[in-house]
C-alpha cells in the first residue's frame, strides 16, 4: 500500500494523487496533488528534471500520477508548510477537459456526478454521514440490537398499494418495498426483541420537491419491552443526541468552516407537544390558522413554523409532535381512545421521523387495516400476528434527509451519492 | 422500558415474555417465558392465585404476557437457578396453534418463517451475523473508509446484460443493480479514496442451488493507493481474521454448543496459489483431472477439493486462488501480460469472494469491454474514467454466504432472514 497524503513523513516518499492545479513558471512548476486524506504541493525543478516538467505541463486537472521525491518542510508553502521535491513521475491516468464547472446548473452537475463529488465539501459530507450512521449503529449494537436485511422484492404491494414500483419477476410480478415496516414487525413476532436495518427504500412518487427521491436510504428500528410510545421517543432522542455529539467532536470545526453550520448537541428530553396544542401556539404567536381539513395532520407551513416555535418556546432545534388524528396515520399504529400512539419528530422545521407504538394484536390490527380498505393488500402481514407477538414500537429515519438537515443543504439531490427521481435514472 | 430477562434482579419484577411451555400440576404451574435475551421460569401457586393459573392454562405457545412477581433464587430450578413467583399476569397477545413443527419440511418452515425464526439457534445466527458485519465495518472505519449507498435502480442493464430484473419506472424501464461494482468504482474516480457498502444485490438467475438467491446482502469495498492486487488480498485477509476473532471471543462457545462448529481465527497471510498450480496439486494428490474447457476457471469439484487441499497443504481453511484465464473474468479486471490481476477466496471449499485490481485507464477499459461485446451496455460506466481515475482495487463478500460458511449451515434458505428465489416471493 502507498501512504496517503495526510500520513507522509519527511524524507524519501512515493505516493499517488489527483492533480488539482499546475502552476507553470519559467524554471519551476508547482503542482497541487490531492487524495481523500488531504493535499500537498509538489515542486518540480524544471532545470534539473525537464522530463517531469514536460509531463505535468500536458496533464489536465483530474489526471492521476504517482510521484517519488523528497518531502521537506518549507516556510514558503502555505499548504501544510511542506512540499515534495519530485525526482520522478508516473502518469496513472489522463483526464480530458471537465465538461462542468462552477457555473453549471445542478442538473448538469448531476449528469457528471462523479466530477461534482470531487469537491472537498462533498467528500466531507460523506465522511460526516458515515460517522453519523456509525454512531447510530454503535448506539444500538451496544444495546444488543440485531441487524436485519429485509427483502426489497416483495410479493404484494405494501402499506398503501400506491406509489410502488412493479418488477418483472420471472413469470410473475414483484414489487419494491416502500419501507421495511412489515418485516421489522415480523422480527418482533419472531422474538428478535430489538432490531435495526439500514438499506434502500423505494417510492414511485412523481414528486419533484426538494425533499423527495424515488430511492433513498432508510435507517429503521423496532423493539419490544416498551410500555408506551414514550419509550420509543426516549430511545430516539438519546440516539440522535449521541450521534450528534460524536459528529460534533470529530467534524464540528470542519462543518462550521465548510458549511457554515454550528452542530448543536441537543439537550434531553426533546420538548413534546400535542398537535392541537401546537396549532394553538402557532395561532397565538404567529397568527397562523390551520385549515379545517388539515388540522388532523401537520400542514407544510406549520411544519416550517416549528423551527421558530421550538427555538422560542424551548430553545430546541428538535420537537416531538404527538396526538395526530387517526385518519392520516398508518393503520398499524396502536390507538388509545382513538388516538394513534405515535409522533413525528421535527428538526429545524423538517419532519425527519415518524414513530409509534404498533398494534400487535391480530384482531384489532385486522380491523384497523379493514377501516383503511387494506385488508386484502396486507393479508400476508396480518399473519405475522396470529401466533403471538409482544408489544413493540419503532421508527425510521431518512439518512439522506438527516445529512441534509445537519449540514443545511437545500436539496436532497446534492446530498445523495446518486440521486434518483422521476426523470433521473443516470448516471 | 421493561427490563429484559437477562437483566432481572432479585425482588419485585415486572417483565414481558413469550410463552415457551406451560406445565400444569394440581396446585402449581410452571411456565417458561423467553425474550431475545434469555428464558426464565415463572411459578404460579394456583391455590393462592387461581385466576393466574386459569389464564396460563388457556394460553398456547407463542402467546405473550406481562408478569409481575417476586424473583427468587431457587436450587430446584435448572434454568438459571431462579424463578418468578407470579402475583399478576396481563395477556398481551394470544397465539393460535402453530401450523409447523419439528417434522415440517424446509419449504413449510419458510412459509411460516416468522415462527421458524423463533428457534434459539436462528436468533443466535443473526446475533453472530450482526457482530461479524459490525466487525467488518469497524475494521474499515478505523482506516477511514467512507460508507456509500449506491443506487439499486439503474438506467442500463449492468455488467453482463443477463440476469437482471426489469422495473417499470414511470414511462420507462429501469433495472435492479446486480452489484454496486460500477458505483464503487465511480467513487474512486470521485476521489473518495476508500469506500464500502453493505446492501442488497439482485440476480435474476433461475437457479435452485443451495447457494443461490435472487436477492441477498453484499458487503463491497473499493480503495485506492494499491500497488497491485496483492494489497487487496492483504486487506481482505486482515479484515476477515479480525472479524472472526471478534466473533469467536463473544460467541465462540455458543456457536460450538448450538452449531457444533469450532470458529477458527485464521493465521496470516492466507496461502496463495495460482489456478494452474492448484490443478497440478489436485491431480497429484487426489487424481482430479480438470476438463480442458474448465481449466481457465475453478470448476465446481475443484472448488470443493480446495477445502481438503488447503488444510493438508497449509493447515488453512482459507485459500486465495490467482491467475485465472481472462475469458471467464470480468472485463474490468486489470490485466498484466494478459493475466487478470485478481483472485477468488475459497473458505472451506466455498468461493466467498472475487477481488481484483481494476482497470482504471479509459482506453484500455473500453477495449476490454469491447472484447466481451459490452461496449454499448457499459457506456455510462466508461464515462467515469474519462476525466482521470487513480489505480484501485476491491472485492465483494456475500454476507449470507459468510454466515452459512461460518456456522456450517447447509443451505442459504436457512440463513437468510427472508429467502428469495425464482419460486419464492413470500412471506
Amino acid at each position: 500500500m502507498l501512504t496517503q497524503i495526510s500520513n507522509l513523513k519527511e524524507g524519501k516518499v512515493k505516493f499517488s494523487g489527483m492533480i488539482e492545479t499546475v502552476r507553470d513558471k519559467k524554471n519551476i512548476q508547482f503542482v497541487v496533488l490531492k487524495d481523500f486524506s488531504g493535499k500537498i504541493q509538489v515542486t518540480i525543478d524544471k532545470v534539473a528534471h525537464p522530463e517531469i516538467g514536460e509531463v505535468f505541463s500536458h496533464l489536465l486537472t483530474g489526471s492521476t500520477v504517482t510521484v517519488t521525491g523528497e518531502l521537506v518542510k518549507s516556510e514558503f508553502v502555505k499548504m501544510g508548510g511542506q512540499e515534495i521535491l519530485a525526482d520522478s513521475v508516473e502518469v496513472t491516468s489522463s483526464a480530458e477537459v471537465y465538461p462542468i464547472g462552477p457555473e453549471s446548473s445542478l442538473d448538469q452537475r448531476i449528469d457528471y456526478r462523479w466530477l461534482d463529488l470531487r469537491q472537498e465539501k462533498n467528500i466531507l459530507m460523506f465522511k460526516v454521514q458515515t460517522l453519523f450512521t456509525k454512531a447510530l449503529r454503535d448506539f444500538l449494537e451496544e444495546k444488543d440490537f440485531i441487524e436485519i436485511h429485509s427483502p426489497k422484492l416483495i410479493g404484494a404491494a405494501s402499506e398503501s398499494g400506491a406509489d410502488v414500483f412493479e418488477v418483472k419477476y420471472f413469470d410473475t410480478k414483484a414489487y419494491l418495498a416502500q419501507s421495511p415496516q412489515f418485516y421489522k414487525q415480523m422480527a418482533m413476532s419472531s422474538g428478535f426483541g430489538r432490531i435495526f436495518e439500514c438499506g434502500p427504500v423505494f417510492r414511485a412518487e412523481k414528486s419533484h420537491s426538494r425533499k423527495h427521491a424515488t430511492e433513498f436510504t432508510g435507517f429503521d428500528l423496532e423493539f419490544t419491552g416498551i410500555e408506551s410510545y414514550e419509550d420509543v421517543m426516549k430511545l430516539e432522542e438519546e440516539m440522535i443526541a449521541y450521534a450528534l455529539k460524536v459528529v460534533k467532536e470529530k467534524y464540528g470545526e470542519q462543518i462550521k468552516e465548510v458549511f457554515g453550520v454550528e452542530v448543536v448537541v441537543p439537550s434531553l428530553p426533546f420538548p413534546r407537544i400535542k398537535l392541537s396544542e401546537l396549532y394553538k401556539e402557532l395561532k397565538k404567536r404567529y397568527g397562523y390558522v390551520v385549515l379545517e381539513e388539515e388540522k388532523d395532520d401537520l400542514s407544510t407551513e406549520a411544519e416550517k413554523l416549528c423551527e421558530k416555535f421550538s427555538m422560542e418556546a424551548y430553545g430546541s432545534e428538535f420537537l416531538f409532535v404527538t396526538d395526530y388524528g387517526a385518519k392520516n396515520r398508518a393503520f398499524y399504529h396502536l390507538r388509545k381512545d382513538g388516538v394513534p400512539q405515535g409522533y413525528d419528530l421535527i428538526w429545524k422545521g423538517v419532519e425527519i421521523t415518524t414513530g409509534a407504538q404498533r398494534e400487535h394484536r391480530y384482531e384489532i390490527l385486522k380491523q384497523q387495516a379493514k377501516e383503511k380498505g387494506l385488508e386484502k393488500d396486507v393479508e400476508f402481514y396480518l399473519q405475522f400476528f396470529k401466533y403471538g407477538c409482544p408489544p413493540h414500537g419503532g421508527f425510521g429515519i431518512g439518512v439522506d434527509r438527516m445529512t441534509m438537515n445537519l449540514l443545511n443543504i437545500p436539496t436532497i439531490k446534492e446530498v445523495m451519492f446518486i440521486f434518483r427521481g422521476p426523470d433521473r435514472l443516470t448516471p
